[in-house]
């Protein structure tokens, strides 16, 4: 995935000037701050991209690189603004919201399947989660060129605008009451939280949930991939869509 | 992965007489036939192993290994046999066939779905589809203990057992009239079957099949990744058998 990161103090501070996409910036922790670096987390903070620090040595497979200590993933997509897609026209619509996805052929496989379910658009947020990237997208096999990508920095604040403009949030969990085929997915716009696959959707999220749904499991064995649980529910809604 | 492969005549005739679960025999073609190849051929044979061969560069990796040119997979789980599996007592039970499912990532998934989904049992071919490895046994995290995988020679026959037992026989296919919704699926056994991602399911066993389904598509775009499909389709299953 080389491809798709840059290395070093000026190629980082331009892509930040450019306004380029960028996924996550990457700091050694042991590099000195200097004028250069305090303006790259200036800028960084401006464009709402997210900074890790790290130890020296996960830059050690990019020694053939002038990296100074700090290299950046750029995106291999344009992500899509929040505001802007709740202020086009939606109606019937579904939004799919990842909670701590941290696998990237997952991440693949859910943006085949919301293409196919003609699901209108996948929040992401930009920390805890798995970014777009070169990965993501050789294993959606083209879909990602389909459905647009939203990167929030905080889901519970996309999640109460999402609210705001009238859309219903279903959020699943194990231990929740209703079956995921028990609610009316018909006749609204509807956000449906998935969460990582051992924590689950987070509880600030599911307080904000106007249904809490779960998969019934026929074995005792609850160890569902999140794509294949996104798939059972998302094509549900298909049905109840296409049915009469 | 190499805990699962056993190298040598000796160890493989040794693992063959032992009556162990091989998942395939590989023979450099490189090597000359002597009476120890052509016994571990014979038993092979008598014991349905699978043996390919392949040019002598595969065994590059395992050159620390007194390999003679020939090496056999150990498979990590003991297979089921089919006709033992439809004499066992079933009643509203699925069975899910693949054919020709090459990823072992998928085919993890696809356990840990059909476990969920209560499916009794996962048929797969020894020739053109994954078998059992190690990595398949890892990303089923747990699943596969849970489920009997049925390891047939021909899924044409292995079919047409089920059906001489009553079973029905539901097959995928993009171009089907049906959706997978409009079959019921409550009070009979079933078998779904699943084929690769770009091939489909066989012509041979779309014969063989009493329903050709599809799952609709919303948008112009057909590609579910196989373990997504699967999961659409077996959890409608699940939702006919536990909705009043």
């Amino acid at each position: 995935m080389e491809e798709n990161i840059i290395f070093g103090k000026n190629a980082v501070t331009e892509a930040l000037l450019a306004g380029k996409e960028i996924n996550k910036i990457i700091i050694s922790k042991n590099i000195h701050t200097d004028s250069k670096l305090n303006n790259i987390k200036e800028l960084a903070k401006r464009n709402g991209v997210v900074f890790q620090f790290v130890a020296k040595e996960k830059f050690l497979p990019y020694s053939q690189y002038n990296h100074q200590g700090i290299m950046a993933q750029i995106s291999p997509i344009q992500y899509k603004d929040l505001d802007e897609f709740i202020q086009e026209k939606h109606e019937n619509d579904a939004v799919v919201i990842l909670d701590g996805i941290e696998d990237s052929h997952n991440l693949g496989a859910i943006i085949r399947t919301c293409v196919c379910a003609g699901v209108a658009g996948i929040i992401i947020p930009s920390r805890r989660n798995v970014q777009v990237n070169a990965t993501v997208y050789k294993t959606s096999a083209g879909a990602i060129n389909h459905i647009p990508i939203i990167k929030v920095n905080s889901p519970v604040n996309a999640v109460q605008k999402l609210k705001e403009s009238d859309w219903w949030v279903v959020a699943t969990d194990a231990s929740a009451k209703d079956n995921y085929y028990d609610i009316n997915y018909k006749d609204m716009n509807f956000a449906l939280i998935m969460g990582a696959e051992h924590a689950g959707v987070s509880k600030s999220l599911l307080k904000l949930a106007d249904f809490i749904v779960k998969i019934p499991m026929l074995k005792d064995f609850n160890s569902l991939n999140v794509s294949n649980a996104l798939s059972a529910i998302i094509f549900e809604t298909v049905r109840q869509k296409l049915k009469n």
